[in-house]
This record gives structure tokens, C-alpha cells and sequence, in this order.
């Protein structure tokens, strides 16, 4: 039948287009790629955490555009001469600030694999698609939500709170808000979350057009979890005041401290008042992996919306995180798309093409599925909860350690694998202190000695340690001490603290 | 100093984390991949386009979750089995659907290498921040936009459109949107597109609160271009009646027909109207590479905000696009952040924390940055400038080829990449000849011999092929030809037409 494979009369040189000239080569030099990076990966433990980009290098990252190629081995050289060096640091055992994974090398190479088939995950027919809707069904199962729901793969937390509070507001809405807008809402519109809530919540409301001024930050309890009196209230006086409770966001595990508010009785206010009910789990989802630790999420699976992140405690490389909805009619109604390009046919690739665009603001997605698939089949659950319990053990003696030590300061509670403490040689006032912690965090950065990173807690600027690190051993943490309270000493002294060595 | 590298005396077994106990096997897991992938991107044309995931496959995509791991090697086994078989094409010399990029070996490396740092691109200082800031540098210089202007990678156009929109709704609203809400307009909003917009802009109008009753899908000419009078008098009709117009969407390349309105023209009116004017160029903006094809965009470099796609003509893997605004201050007033866990410090990582998550809804950001640095690296700006200009020829050559045909139809223009024909043997209504080109479309694609995807214009079912792929040659697209008339004449028989082999 048809020549596929007869030679093109028609081919010139260039015909390869992108492809190499010469496939030798450049598989010898992905090699050589696959050998650095496991080279660096086993001797993470060696390197400094982090340093900065020199000045110099930072130059060569700022040149004009290069009209002319210098082949893949040669930008390979550059790679490796001005970025290679200069990493974030996450993956780093002593790791320990934001809320960073540290990445897995299964998860590395699943990004090869998935990079090489290149899939377009809108919904168009291929073996991807059945990878999502695995995944998909695993994490349901994992965190108990209902195996019925809809739900999506998106690049992290912040898209989820975005896409969980967008399906809410057009389910809540009291007319047709997807096509009338805002404007001609009869009420106006108000979410209600805890003030320890992560500010990816109030870059929602503002992008979604509810208006940042009508997110109502509810007080927080000694141990900063929502004030459920002062929640009511809030909703009482917005209805007397004419407005339209709209939204409730729930907190399981909050940034700064890791705290989980009491979804069980936020699910039941949300019940009761109408509100839709969003929970953001960024980290703290997986805490239901643990049968000690389940208690804090209970009421999660009655969450309208469940916002959670895969590249934190799941380890998979940067970006994947998940929204799960309870009202699969809601999210499509929300998303849904049209246009005669994507209406369907009756086989083919694009059979169902927008199965998963027409949940979520992409229609082009790639294949985030693949690396969270290939981790939960090569490494099992169980292997998630374990880490997770050790995670927490290890928040638990770092808290203990800083207790015990007479100069250093817990600052807040530790519910889960966050802890915030402080130096505190006992003679400085609450400035001096700030500024005294502030220089010994940007001396630990510096000098590549650990990476915590900070926040303040009553005004408090606090060394925060948040652990989803799967490389973290406790001596890590000791170090960690350690070194806080030699620099702390060195700073108070003026003199220049050893360089990390 | 301190004992960095000591044995840990806590250490359990595990103590691994998730790191392989044999790291040489794992390596070699990963050369393996390698191969198996250089091995597959090497025989593509040998093999066909799609083919269907079977029963069986499927339904082992579809079991519980693994709680005990099965190992790396295991994982790999089975995706070799169950996924990999079943890409979705658009690797192949002859894929043409929709808009997808085919990929490139270098941005398949590239993946591995940014999987392998993983760091978060928020704004946390290292080496990836250089090299995104001059990605987007060399894509303004690509474009000519203006080098004072901001800009972001994310995940595609669909994002770029909602992140552009945003921006412009926040910067021309008459009042504090982001404060107050859409419900606090005192007049209501109004977007204007031509009919031929892709449909994400419809989806960011409805996410960003604006309703969609109010874009206002403005005729085209015979040429698929916006009609500018069509467009004046809907402003004008729409002032009249008490409303905002708010923006207007150019387009530089309709996914229907890769048809470019005039820029200059609506840029001119934005102007004087004091709209936003946004431009859709995900595919499109390349033009700009070719000096015949530049006219076509001109006006683009005058747009307030601008969407492009990486993945498509720029061929990198997915996901990666880009917005680029003309008002720096606008794109973070629409997407600014606070939060105690954010605040600067004077030096080490968190130092500028947040430059790029307050240029857009995302925090955490992936290291897409890396493969458009390498491609443009390791190929030059001035081979995607050849590959553009070859795709557009061989458009041409397809449009002339099915016009010299006497069973083929040409349905639309092509001023660009993008054609759109169909098999027409002279003796079928326009339902019978719909059913028909439905039925030639699902058989190229299961018979996996060829890869265009569909559309309608004028009522009409068209085979449309968009060529944004450096693998296809002249003869993969006389084999579509030949095939679709061979299909074409055996469906008419009711025959079955003969399997790919």
C-alpha cells in the first residue's frame, strides 16, 4: 500500500528539522546528563544547601537573543557551568523552608518519560488520559473523599484554591453568574477563611472578581485555628448587613504552623448557612495517611472542594497538584468549554477532547500524572504514610531540642512537621531579637549550612523549619541547632561567623 | 566544624527516604529509558500515528491503590506495557491536529535536567530565576515587544489569555475591582473578540467574574478577520446603553484558520476607546520570525498584554506559554501577594521571594524556563525562523495540491499554517458530505495513517491540518491526500478500507 517509509525525493538537508543529525551524539550526551544528575543526587549530603549566583554568571544569563544554535553539547556546557551550580537547594537534606518537596529520583526520571511522549492531557484519547483518571481515583482513596467526585491535576495549590473557589462561586451564586458576571449580583458576594490562611485564597477572590475587602480573615485560637464563634458572627453580621455568604475556606495544615482547623465543624457551619465549603490541604492532606494523625482531618471528605499539592508531601518534582470536587456537574459547569474545534466525534483521538479541559482554565495540559503514577506504583502508600510519620517525629524532636536548650525559644505549637523557633540569649528586646534571628537566617542561607525560612508569629520573627523532606536524618536538625546557636553568639560578638566549609 | 558528612547514629534503614538502597541499579534503570526512548523518537515515521488503548490496557489503568511498593524497575515494566504504547501522536511526522507541538529531543533533555534541580520559581533566588528572566527577554526580542515590559512563563495560551484579561480588567476598571468586586461596578463590563476567538478566552471572562453574556463575538469578513465596522458599532451600541467596554482581543492566528486580525487597526481603536487590548498569538506570534510573514502581525508589539504558547511553534514539551504586559505596575496590582511567610529579607534565598508569583496566580512555579533557554541555545532563534517559513510553505503546498484535485475542496484561505479541505465526489448533499469527512477523519486517525483534526465553517465538517511539526516532510502530507481520497472512495462503497501496516 502507501510508501511510508520510501525516502523523500523532496528532502533537503534541514529536513531533519529539529531532530539531530546525528542521534549518536546526542544520546551519548543525554548519558552524560543521566550520569551527572546521579552523581549530584548521591552527594547532595556533601554540598552546601545553597549558594548564591555571582555576579558574573548572572551576566552571562543576560545576554541577546542567539540567532545562530551552539548545538545541544555546548548549551549543555553552559547549563552546567551557570545554572547546574546554583540550585534552589530543596533538594537538599537540610532543606527546610516554605513548603518545598525535596523531589525523587523515580520522580526525576518519570519526567523524562513523560517530556518524550509529550501528551496533550485536554482530554484527547491516549494512554495519559487513563494515567490521570488513575491517579485521579488513587488520591481519593488515599485521603477517603468520595471515589465519585470530579477532580483535576493542575500545577500546584494555588491553581487548586483558585479552581475549588471558582466552582464554588458559580454553584453558590444566586443567578447565572458565568454568564451575567458579578455585576448584576443581587448581593454581594463574601468568603470567610481563618487569618492563618495562605494568601493564594485572597489572590482567588481578587482574580475570580469577588472583591479582596469581602474575605473575611476570622481570628485564629491560641493554637491558630479558626475561631469558630467569631466565624458566625461574622456570617450573621454580613447578613444583616444585606451580603450573600458565599464561600468558607478550611484550613488542614496551615503554612505557618502547620495547624488544621476543625473541619468537622466548619463542614457542619457550612451545611447550615449554605456556604460552599473549600479546603485547602495543601501539605496536611496527607496526614490522613496516618492512622495517629487522621483525627486532624476528619471532616475533609465532606469539603465541597479539596485543594491539595503532590510536589510537597508527595515528592514528585515541581509543578502537580490536585483539586477534588464533590459536584462533578458543578466543576464542569464552571469550566466547560465550547467551540466547533473541539466538538466531538464519534472515534478517533478526539472522541472525548475535552474530558479534563473542561474542568479546570487549561485546555493544553501536560502529563503531571505520570510522575505521581510511577512514584505511588514503585514506592506504595505505604511509603508516603511512613514518611509523613517521620516527617512529624522529626518536627516533634526538633521541638523538644529547641525546648530543652536554654537560649533557643518554640514559638508556636506543633501539630504537624512545622516548627518555629527563635535565638534568644535572654538580653535583647523584641527588635533586637527580630534583627538578631533575621541575620542568622541569611547567615545559615549563606553560608549553605541549612534552609529554614521565617515568618513572624505575634510580631515575632521566627526560624521556621516546615519538613517534607524525605532526606532529612535528625542529625540534619541537630546541626541545625547547632549552628543557630553558634551564629547567634558570633552576630551578638560582631565577629564574622565561619564560613561554611 | 561541624560534622557535615558524620555517620548519623539515628540512622534507620529507611533513612533512604525515597532515595533508591541501590543507586547503580536505578542509574541504569535510567539509561535504559534512555535508550528505549532515542530507540522510539528514532523509528517514529515506521510507526503509526495513534492507536487506541484496548480494553484490557485500560482496565489495568483502573485498579487500587498500591500500598507496598513494587520498585522503580516493576513501575517502569508496566508503563512500558500500558502507557508508552499509547501516545497520543502528536510526536509524529504526520500529526496535524488541533495546535500541538511535536517536541523536540532537546526539550525532552531539558526536562530532565530542570526535573533534576526542581526548584520553585516563585521568585526564591537561584540559578533558574536568571535564566527564566532571560527566556522572556529573548522572547520580547523575538517578537519585538517592548524589553521595558513584564512578563511570565506558565502552563499555555489558555492561562496567558486569563492572566492578560486579568490584568487589563484590573487596570481598566472604573473603580478598585480588586478591592470591591465586580459587584461594586457601577457600569457593567464589556469584552469584545471576533467570532473565530478560541475558547479560552470565553473561559477566562467567566473565571474572572466579567459574564459571558457581555463578550461580544464581533462577524469576520471572508477572510476569517474581525470586522472593524461590526466592531465600532457594537462599542457604540453598547456606550449607548450604559455599559463599560472593558477590552478587546485581538487574534494573530485563529485556531480555525490561522487567519491574523488587523493589529494596528484594533490596536487604534483600543486607543481611542480606552479599552485593554490584548492579543491571542499562541501559535501565530511567530510569524514575527519571518520577514515575509511579519506584516502579519504588525501591531502586535503596540498590544497591552500578549499570549503565546511555547509548546506549539516554538516545539518545547509541554506545558510552557507566556504573557507578556506593556505596564509592569498592572500585572502586579492584579497579582500582588502579602503574607507574613513571603516578607523580604535582606539577603540568602527568600530575598526577592515573590518577583514572579506576583505576576500571576501561580507560587510555586517549575523550571519551564529550562527548555526554551536550551532550544534557543542549542538550536538559534533563526532555525525556528526556517521551521516556521517550512510549515507555512508546506501549508501552501498542501492548499495547492488539494485545489488541483478534482474530488478536494479547499474550505478556507491559508494565510498561514493552517488548512482546511475536504473529499467532495461531486454527488452528496452537504449532510452526506459531512458524514462522510467524519467518517475519512475517525479512520485516518484509527488506522493511524495520519493525524489532522476537524472543524466547521460555514456550516461545513472541514479536515483541518495545522502544520506546527519540524518532522513533516512533503510527502507525509501527499500520503494525507492520497489516503483521505482512497478512504474516501471506500467508505462511498461501504468497503472496508485496507488496515495500516
Amino acid at each position: 500500500m502507501h510508501t511510508i517509509d520510501a525516502p523523500d525525493p523532496t528532502a533537503s538537508p534541514d529536513d531533519t528539522g529539529l531532530d539531530p543529525a546525528r542521534w549518536d551524539r546526542l544520546q551519548a550526551l543525554g548519558h552524560r546528563m543521566l550520569d551527572d544528575m546521579f552523581e549530584q543526587l548521591q552527594t547532595l549530603r556533601e554540598r552546601p544547601v545553597w549558594r548564591p549566583v555571582p555576579e558574573e554568571v548572572a551576566r552571562r544569563l543576560s545576554v541577546p537573543l542567539p540567532r545562530r544554535g551552539i548545538g545541544a553539547e555546548a548549551a549543555y556546557e553552559a547549563y552546567l557551568r551557570d545554572v547546574f551550580p546554583y540550585p534552589l537547594g530543596n533538594t537538599h537534606p537540610r532543606f527546610w523552608g516554605w513548603v518545598l518537596g525535596s523531589g525523587t529520583p523515580v520522580g526525576v526520571l518519570s519526567e523524562l518519560l513523560a517530556a518524550a511522549m509529550n501528551p496533550n492531557l485536554s482530554g484527547l484519547r491516549s494512554g495519559a488520559i487513563h494515567v490521570e483518571r488513575q491517579v485521579l481515583a488513587w488520591l481519593k482513596e488515599m485521603l477517603g473523599y468520595p471515589a465519585t467526585s470530579s477532580g483535576l491535576l493542575l500545577s500546584g495549590g494555588s491553581m487548586a484554591n483558585l479552581v475549588g473557589l471558582a466552582v464554588g462561586a458559580t454553584a453558590r451564586a444566586e443567578f447565572d453568574v458565568a454568564a451575567e458576571g458579578w455585576a448584576a449580583a443581587p448581593r454581594r458576594p463574601v468568603v470567610y477563611a481563618s487569618a492563618e490562611t495562605h494568601f493564594s485564597v485572597e489572590k482567588a477572590v481578587r482574580t475570580l472578581g469577588l472583591g479582596t475587602d469581602r474575605l473575611r480573615y476570622i481570628p485564629t485560637d491560641a493554637e491558630y485555628r479558626i475561631d469558630l464563634a467569631a466565624l458566625d458572627a461574622a456570617i450573621e453580621a454580613d447578613r444583616r448587613a444585606g451580603l450573600h455568604p458565599l464561600a468558607l475556606v478550611g484550613n488542614a495544615g496551615t503554612v505557618n504552623t502547620g495547624a488544621f482547623d476543625d473541619l468537622e465543624r466548619l463542614a457542619d457551619v457550612a451545611e447550615r448557612e449554605g456556604l460552599w465549603f473549600h479546603v485547602d490541604a495543601a501539605f496536611g492532606a496527607f496526614a490522613a495517611l496516618d492512622p495517629e494523625l487522621a483525627d486532624r482531618v476528619r471532616g475533609l471528605e465532606r469539603a465541597d472542594s479539596l485543594a491539595f499539592d503532590l510536589h510537597k508531601w508527595l515528592l514528585v518534582p515541581v509543578e502537580a497538584g490536585a483539586i477534588l470536587v464533590r459536584h462533578p456537574e458543578a466543576q464542569r459547569a464552571a469550566f466547560r468549554v465550547s467551540g466547533e474545534y473541539v466538538s466531538h466525534v464519534a472515534g478517533g483521538i478526539g472522541k472525548d477532547s475535552t474530558e479534563f479541559a473542561e474542568l479546570g482554565p487549561q485546555l493544553t495540559r501536560g502529563f503531571r500524572a505520570l510522575k505521581v503514577w510511577m512514584s505511588l506504583k514503585a514506592h506504595g502508600a505505604d511509603a508516603y504514610a511512613a514518611l509523613v510519620r517521620r516527617n512529624v517525629e522529626q518536627a516533634r524532636y526538633l521541638a523538644r531540642r529547641v525546648t530543652e536548650h536554654p537560649q533557643l525559644e518554640l514559638l508556636a505549637p506543633v501539630p504537624l512537621n512545622v516548627v518555629n523557633y527563635r535565638f534568644d540569649p535572654g538580653d535583647l528586646d523584641g527588635g533586637g531579637l527580630d534583627e538578631l534571628n533575621h541575620d542568622i537566617l541569611v547567615r545559615l542561607h549563606e553560608d549553605g549550612i541549612a534552609a529554614p525560612s521565617h515568618t513572624r508569629l505575634g510580631g515575632r520573627f521566627a526560624l521556621r523549619v516546615c519538613i517534607t523532606n524525605h532526606r532529612t536524618r535528625r542529625n540534619d536538625l541537630d546541626l541545625l541547632l547547632r549552628e543557630t546557636v553558634r551564629l547567634g553568639a558570633d552576630l551578638l560578638e560582631g565577629g564574622e561567623p565561619a564560613s561554611f566549609s
